[in-house]
């Protein structure tokens, strides 16, 4: 591949080149969704981040395999270690089997991804349906002797791991500092460290979720699933892991510790992570009352929003920002971003019925390349988007009359569109919270639109007035244009 | 419940009153597609059928927990024994790794699942994500000496089975026809009798999908995953078990012969089969060319098709047969299926801009009683449409001023639309573009089409089959017939 993509690798700290073990492929895994509650903007970002990945790896060339799995294990609130299983507890609440439960958040996520045109994984793993897996990577722990068994459970020994590896490698910290930030809690007294983390956990008879295993029945340990899955589907190293950065310890420091323990080699070339949002300048949680799922963002129905925002409209926001850097919700942010990508899908749906006439100065060859760039430079969607905004004001300019564009110019800015809106940025229009049915109202006014230029070239006036006056009938205003012609709603 | 609902149970032969095992829940379990293809006629009916069931039992009160499978092992082709592994040879195919193919058909699935308006089931459990409930209850089979291992493999002892229990009580086959109907196979050698069945297979070399086991490295025989999954989440026993007809034997067979041997009871107390489909009266087969996905039906590229067949034509296609009786696809019969439901749905929507006046001569009651009836005599949905094109011709009456109806009669026609039409047969309208936008696009998609008509009659076929070809881009479909010209959407 000859594109100098750089990614800013966590495990590093800095931007490094892109390449990949085994060239063309990429392979790349990203952790999703637990499947215990309704989707919210903390499942939107991670997701529509590592989409992006996706989708400029696979626009570059790579031949990429995307895992991103479901957690749908009864894990436990607390760190996985202690507390009540997090399914189970919702299936106990709304009287189902918690497996019910599971498939039914699975498909509401599911729902909620497609509406943000976020594309499916290559595959999708179910973490109770990697159970011998993750057996076998408990005792593949135990022979290496960086695991040991404790009343039913089983737990990584991470002092020991430390003497000979690094346990703190990609958050940068260290076990010293553990030792004095953490202390014995109450019924975790099978642990040798209280830093020392689950990969099998004894079931209670209670426990719903649960499997036998050589330690009597029990489930996995949280960060154990994705070891196991990353390694079954992409190797024992493969190119890229992605995930929140509030999952960068303990979860994936944990995941390097089992990688390495049972390997001897560390699991993942490339760690990206993206940074959190905050909601009117708050974290997001329950106990604060500024909880947002997709559904309510999208219906506009919670009390903190003063209206719907539509799935575009979020995504093109999470758009905006770099996916390191934070992103805060607030209404006003968001009404900025509808409108901004409203002028961005008007610009370029003007675009296409814009007569070619002579060239004049706007250079788009050199935006190509800066939208190449930025994106070469860690994903930098923000400056794509800045970019594209000076296409808008080109295009709006000719559409105006202001100036010209020549069929070339023309063409470029097409194929920006088509790549770099529609493929790698996946931005749709959308007319109302319905994208595909608006988009669907645009291609028939597209095509009217010609038919009456067809109409008016074959001097077939009677038919060119025909059109104008049932459209009028309809609502839709033309103007007819030296460049083309644009169409309004009047009502 | 009060309902006296009669299914026919393919066990007994005869319709019985359907009386769940702990009302008001009741379990259904319905054998799902293997995912190496994508989906077909021949999974439309069974999710179509079963979809009928799930729903109508939800309208009678039930609590159902509605388990569909996924098969994504790598099964072999011929009758889970012998031959190459599907996914994986598809895998090969397309060179991608087998769980990437069962992914991307899985999805496939799902989304024609979705146009056809069949509800997601509770639980949709993937059989390689059940491997270790499926080794176990090997485990069990063998403590009961009602298996054998033999080269890795292990077999279901039918002969031993039969000795103390029936083979063949849900086929009507005897195990006296099967000596004589069957003969030892090549590479089949291993086995004691040529109708024993593999419930755990040895994997050789080359095979995939294989997991670690007792008697070593293999995947479940086909029919172990859905004995595994049933009892695992719906009981050792449970109400309904459904699935196409070919299904019945061996498959459907063999989980009664896994499940007895293994709990010492029945696992299922009301069997279900829906019968097969057939184009053009002759079975669906690839070598014969009339192997027909639901894309090709839904957007008409197949060359045996006229035309292309909207989701809910195929739907109602479906419904307008008893799911006991063949199927037989033909442009002719769906054609003809397309308009009487394009007829029923026009018949309704009229129905609320009628102003009620004097009550006159239609028994709205004995209509719904009728169509409970109808339901309740082993879900004969035919009957259900038939009646309710009584209501057609009524509404029509009444809308075209040859009669009245009641305020109390329209009320009664609202409630059958909603509980028949819409939330028991599952069919809604399909035209409009949006919710907010549906007049617009209508009224757009009637512009078109009256362009088209104009520019035929000025005999400007170019320009007429550039509007055919620019609205199929759109995902709009024309349809012409002797009335006019019907549009549809195909995606």
């Amino acid at each position: 591949m000859e594109h100098p993509l750089k990614v800013f690798n966590s495990l590093s700290r800095k931007k490094e080149d892109f390449i990949p073990i085994n060239p063309p492929f990429a392979g790349m895994y990203v952790c999703g969704p637990t499947v215990y509650g309704d989707p919210h903007l903390g499942h939107a970002r991670p997701a529509i981040t590592f989409d992006i990945v996706f989708r400029y790896l696979q626009h570059l060339g790579y031949k990429v395999r995307y895992i991103r799995n479901i957690t749908d294990v009864g894990h436990l609130e607390n760190d996985a270690d202690e507390g009540e299983d997090k399914i189970a507890k919702k299936a106990l609440l709304e009287q189902l089997e918690p497996m019910e439960v599971a498939q039914y958040y699975t498909n509401r996520y599911h729902k909620y991804m497609d509406m943000l045109n976020v594309l499916n994984p290559s595959i999708e793993p179910h973490a109770s349906g990697h159970i011998p897996e993750q057996i076998e990577l408990v005792q593949t722990l135990l022979e290496k002797g960086m695991a040991y068994e404790s009343e039913g459970s089983v737990y990584f020994d991470v002092e020991k791991y430390n003497k000979t590896n690094q346990y703190g490698i990609l958050s940068g910290r260290n076990i010293e500092e553990m030792y004095s930030n953490t202390r014995e809690l109450d019924g975790q007294s099978d642990k040798r460290n209280s830093f020392d983390f689950a990969i099998w956990k004894n079931a209670t008879p209670s426990h719903i979720m649960r499997w036998k295993s050589p330690w009597g029945d029990g489930f996995p340990g949280w960060h154990l699933e994705c070891s196991a899955m990353g390694a079954k589907y992409l190797g024992e190293t493969f190119d890229i892991h992605g995930g929140g950065m509030d999952l960068l310890f303990p979860h994936h420091e944990s995941e390097i510790a089992q990688s390495v323990a049972a390997n001897g080699k560390p699991p993942v070339k490339y760690w990206l992570h993206n940074n959190m949002i905050t909601i009117n300048g708050q974290k997001m949680g329950k106990s604060l009352g500024n909880f947002i799922t997709l559904e309510e963002f999208i219906n506009g129905s919670h009390k903190l929003l003063e209206q719907a925002y539509s799935p575009m409209t979020i995504r093109f926001f999470i758009l905006q920002a770099h996916y390191r850097g934070t992103v805060d919700f607030s209404n006003q942010a968001l009404q900025a971003s509808g409108k901004a990508y409203e002028r961005l899908m008007k610009a370029f749906a003007r675009l296409d019925a814009i007569v070619p006439a002579e060239v004049s100065d706007f250079n788009v060859a050199d935006l190509e390349k800066d939208c190449y760039d930025a994106m070469n430079d860690d994903f930098n969607t923000p400056m794509v988007i800045a970019r594209l905004f000076d296409a808008v004001k080109f295009i709006n300019a000719v559409a105006d009359k202001q100036t010209t564009m020549s069929e070339s110019q023309k063409l470029g800015l097409q194929k920006i569109q088509k790549n770099f809106v529609q493929e790698i940025l996946g931005v749709k229009p959308e007319v109302q919270i319905d994208s595909s049915d608006s988009s669907l109202g645009n291609d028939l006014m597209k095509l009217i639109i010609e038919l009456r230029l067809k109409m008016r070239q074959e001097k077939n006036f009677a038919m060119s007035d025909f059109i104008r006056d049932e459209l009028k009938k309809a609502g839709i205003e033309l103007k007819d244009t030296k460049e083309g012609t644009d169409w309004s709603k009047t009502n």
